[in-house]
């Protein structure tokens, strides 16, 4: 496979200070499946590259999914009427206890991986279920999309439901540590992640446990902080010498740290000591304002914790969040922030077209690395999209076209996907 | 045009009590354009109408878009990061001004007419621009689809920009009563509506001739009202004497009446006082809540409307709204729902779904007669929607196949829509 040529398009990309780069009409070169920049003509060094001709199609850098449940995809956009709690206990973890069946985890999990690699995400933080052969399975296949993935064989061992609950923390330990033996060298572009569910899930012999692993292994973490009110009492019950949630996960060392960062999605009602725990271990915040508005969660504060400089990537959420786009929640994200402003916090600004578009990008791709950029030396994961369907009287900068395309994903056609260099789409 | 025929397929509709009555593999009749109801056999008086067979295709009644601009649509998605009044100066007047030019229109809404036909939308109340040509052009096109629409040439005779403000009031009442007077009988499905933009550009002499002529001629009336802070404060100082917003429009005798009845959009901040005037005047809100998220407005109070027994439909507000879409107004109606519950006043539960589909489909339909539902004796709007391409291992009911495509739209294909029994798309 050749990972040596040129994209020849109008080009769009951040930088890490938010603004957006627009080359129109440009060339952007691929080098062993690294970017070397973004020209208008191309360099003397390149010019045996072969080219590909997308003139007058966009070309945007690949973008991260921070946060998605892939057996939840099942009932995507089905029972929200409901909170959190509810929610996980009448839709989540019944569909979930199916997946102890490989042949339903088979069929489940070939449409979601198949939707992944046809959608907008070039990378994404998974979020399997307990069963250590089911995630084993959608790790074999996610990993023959060539997209590049953290998966995770989900930890529960205690309020989990019915069918859906692992017996207890040694069974868990043990099926953990194996499963992570197992697949941590396995794979070209998937790795295990540890994933406890989140604290009420979890004893605090399991959680000790992921903490230690995490550290000796050098195995990320991701889970779920802060999401909804009374989760939040319930984890101070549950843990009542914590301080706040996020020192309840600090408290089992399993917020990791800038060489081994955690995601942990939602943070929606994150104090400023939280925010402070967050800064100091790199944890990744994954941002899914679809989920926290469909389960009446709340408002994360994204601007407050971009203020603090904490690391923001966005995420689906599916399946409480409906939808798998990355591009749609670029505009939830803005949606949400204005709500945010207006009704919480009139201190915190909304966020604007181009902070969201580097928070789908580089902002969740930097957890993978040098990713979601077109400066020189990033992986080279790109989308080449097509905008003609869209009729207007009206010009359009590359800008222009690029922010109306978050608010109307569905008249956009993505044509071509890169991953690494290579194309998988 | 036969209008006696038999629909077969997968049929839902609200009711009156918001209730969603489901008919899997179900017959809709349509006898002259008008709805006999749904059977789950064909009743014998039936028995020659010709049979469309669309088993396992969806089938409910049309969408009402009870609140939309179409000069915006040329930047629809565009420019979003700003609130009202600066929106308007910098995005809205400009646009609108070009509408001056025939040619100009012509190409415009061309393009925003062949979207509304092939929308889900069958009935729709649509601002143009204060230009009674172009107005006018706009109406000859929309009747030609066969829609049926209320469209208003704007009046604004203060507070425009340069290119987009009637030069008094004289000339504004003038030109707004030959417009109605040419129109008023001209078409088949397509009506005038009085079009105040809103107060703030409206004079008092301006406002009291529209609400005589309103009065005289039966010419409903549609504008905008207290949809964000700021303008608020403003129709204040502009009407002094006025109580509220809601006040200033009664005031000027042009908040309509059950007989003919007013569309007023947005509604985020009515008082008690100003639900009261609205329920007084049968007054149709149209809720906007893509719009009123975009620009910031906020969220209005819905639950609170719906327990006053206030007409509520939904709108796109296109271009404050990015989307034509109805159906996608019924899921972002639900989400800002949960929102206000959330974060302005928890007695007002989030709505349900059943609640959103209603008022999308006979909320907003009743403006228009007995129109957005299959009960016996309403008009024959009815939309066939394909949802095969949705992949899961899961059964669904068929309402949840609705609820899907709330959160899904870009899933779902509409593949035929019917108005007045009028097969269109």
């Amino acid at each position: 496979m050749n990972k040596d040529f040129i994209l020849k398009g109008d080009i769009l990309y951040s930088t890490e200070e938010m603004i957006i780069e627009s080359y129109p009409d440009s060339y952007l070169i691929c080098n062993d499946g690294k970017c070397e920049g973004v020209f208008t003509s191309i360099p003397e060094a390149y010019k045996g590259f072969p080219i590909e001709d997308y003139s007058g199609k966009i070309i945007i850098p690949g973008l991260t999914d921070l946060h998605a449940h892939a057996p939840q995809y099942t009932f995507r956009g089905l029972g929200m009427d409901m909170e959190l709690i509810d929610w996980l206990n009448e839709n989540a973890f019944p569909e979930e206890a199916h997946f102890e069946d490989l042949e339903y985890a088979k069929k489940a999990y070939s449409i979601f991986v198949d939707d992944l690699k046809n959608s907008a995400t070039t990378r994404a933080v998974i979020f399997g279920t307990l069963h250590k052969e089911a995630t084993t399975l959608l790790m074999d296949m996610l990993d023959e999309t060539d997209l590049v993935t953290y998966v995770g064989k989900v930890n529960m061992d205690r309020n989990g439901s019915e069918g859906l609950c692992e017996p207890d923390s040694a069974t868990a330990i043990r099926n953990t540590k194996e499963w992570i033996e197992n697949t941590k060298n396995k794979y070209k572009n998937t790795k295990p992640i540890l994933t406890p569910r989140f604290i009420p899930s979890c004893s605090d012999e399991l959680m000790h446990a992921i903490g230690e692993i995490s550290s000796s292994e050098n195995i990320r973490i991701q889970s779920h902080l802060s999401e909804n009110p009374f989760e939040i009492r319930w984890v101070k019950e549950l843990v009542p010498h914590s301080e706040n949630y996020g020192d309840a996960y600090a408290g089992f060392n399993a917020l990791g740290n800038t060489d081994t960062p955690a995601v942990m999605a939602h943070c929606v009602y994150v104090s400023n000591e939280e925010i402070e725990l967050l800064k100091e271990h790199g944890t990744y915040v994954a941002h899914c304002p679809d989920s926290n508005m469909n389960l009446s969660s709340g408002i994360a504060p994204i601007r407050k914790l971009l203020n603090s400089k904490i690391n923001v990537g966005l995420g689906s959420d599916v399946a409480a969040g409906a939808s798998l786009s990355i591009v749609q929640a670029m505009s939830h994200a803005i949606q949400v922030s204005k709500m945010y402003w207006r009704y919480v916090n009139s201190s915190y600004a909304p966020l604007k077209f181009n902070e969201a578009f580097y928070i789908g990008t580089l902002g969740g791709g930097k957890y993978f690395g040098k990713v979601g950029s077109f400066l020189k030396g990033y992986e080279f994961d790109a989308l080449v999209i097509d905008d003609s369907k869209i009729r207007s009287t009206r010009a359009t900068t590359l800008q222009e076209r690029c922010e109306r395309m978050i608010y109307l994903p569905a008249e956009y056609t993505l044509i071509s996907k890169y991953v690494k260099g290579q194309k998988i789409v």
